[in-house]
């Protein structure tokens, strides 16, 4: 395989922008490919069925970008159609969020109590409990559903009373249960972490599976020496769906960087 | 024309099933074809391009089962894309809340004062304006984008302390200007009148241009000689291009009635 392949990262929106920003700073020579079903986000409210049919969509559309790797970048795909998308990559390599985060999450937790916050199609999978009890079979895991973070940190509120309140409410179940890990199964989530903080106790680990996913590309491409070697900054490619109203701002904020080579590529 | 041939209405998603609801009570004996783009909603926060090309795909669908009348039950739609569909419906009718609400508007404004809540994709359109004005030119249109209202009635929190605190903030602008009437242009929003009116002077007229929209309907039906003459109540037909989680739910809080005769119809 030639080592100069883009990896190929993909969501169904721009939130999987953290995982692209997560793995710029890691593996800055490598070329990334990035997919964002924009016209037909959220995926988190639709069906099983829905999502398997658009996510392999995506997947076939990078897979014909020759990727060396698939990145799945969003919570809600990783958890219901993984192993649909593993069969379409045939012998690629296929990581996801959910795993990098359940298992960073079980090496930080000390209590074997893990609190997940994330969308309902995620929590209703019962991906990351499994995932986590694959690691870690006596963890004990806490889902919390989420469903008005991703429109308020969409609108910007990361600050706003009302997210506070939201908060208070999404995080009421730490309080009864001995969680020393949260992990934040979505990812517009990590955007609230300064937010989050002001309402827990300092000694709460955070994970935000964004940068656990770079690690575990980063130590995948080394172990299958599939590094690019060059040395040149190379030029990173973005596809959506649609292109709609203040998407370079919101795309921004979650990449952190300014968004160069943007195409709009349909898939239906 | 056959009269018995159904009336055709169209939304992104499930809010359009208020119009439903207003135009079973209206024309009980009318048959309905229902299509909501549940794979694709939310519309509100896409392209024009997206909008249009996928409101083109649900109107022929609609055009392929005989309906006597297209009804655009989705505000964003109408906003951008009323022009595109009455092309596509070429002789027939095609009628939208949009001008609805705006007649009704116009007709009960004494201070020709009026407030307009709605989305951003919507309110960016400046459609409720131009309607407004194509009516009564002098009149004043306030309008207010209000992205937080969608996921808030979604997840059922009409009387939620963060959907008082989203909606105080929504109507600030009423404060200072001589606003008598408030149109809600988007189908989600009147369930929230029970909590905007806590809000808010009761002299305030509210508009639902879900209701405006079933007499528009029925006139026109009648002026036309389009009623059904038949007496035999009839057998609605609901499509959805998912069937998500939740559906079921959200989908009889907007309808208000068991929903019969669901039915999954993909468009890409």
């Amino acid at each position: 395989m030639q080592l100069s392949r883009p990896i190929g990262v993909f969501d169904s929106g721009v939130g999987g922008l953290t995982v692209v920003k997560s793995l710029m700073e890691r593996l800055p020579n490598e070329k990334i490919i990035y997919f964002g079903d924009t016209a037909r986000v959220p995926y988190g409210v639709k069906s099983v069925e829905a999502i398997r049919h658009f996510s392999a969509q995506i997947a076939e559309f990078l897979l014909k970008q020759k990727v060396k790797i698939l990145v799945i970048a969003c919570n809600t795909i990783a958890a219901v159609a993984t192993e649909h998308i593993k069969k379409i990559a045939k012998d690629l390599p296929v990581l996801n969020v959910i795993e990098s985060g359940a298992k960073a999450a079980t090496l930080y937790t000390q209590n074997h109590a893990i609190g997940v916050m994330a969308t309902q199609a995620t929590i209703k999978s019962g991906a990351y409990t499994q995932a986590i009890h694959k690691i870690q079979p006596n963890c004990r895991v806490y889902s919390q559903v989420c469903p008005l973070f991703v429109p308020l940190v969409e609108e910007g509120l990361l600050n706003h009373p009302a997210t506070l309140l939201m908060a208070k409410e999404y995080l009421e179940f730490i309080k009864t249960e001995p969680v020393d890990v949260l992990l934040l199964g979505c990812t517009h989530y990590p955007l609230l972490i300064p937010l989050l903080k002001q309402l827990t106790n300092e000694r709460l680990c955070w994970v935000d599976p964004a940068i656990t996913t770079a690690e575990e590309v980063a130590s995948l491409l080394k172990e299958s020496h599939l590094l690019n070697p060059s040395q040149a900054i190379p030029e990173h490619q973005f596809y959506v769906s649609d292109i709609p109203l203040k998407f370079q701002a919101i795309a921004e904020q979650f990449l952190g960087y300014r968004l160069q080579k943007l195409q709009l590529a349909r898939l239906d």
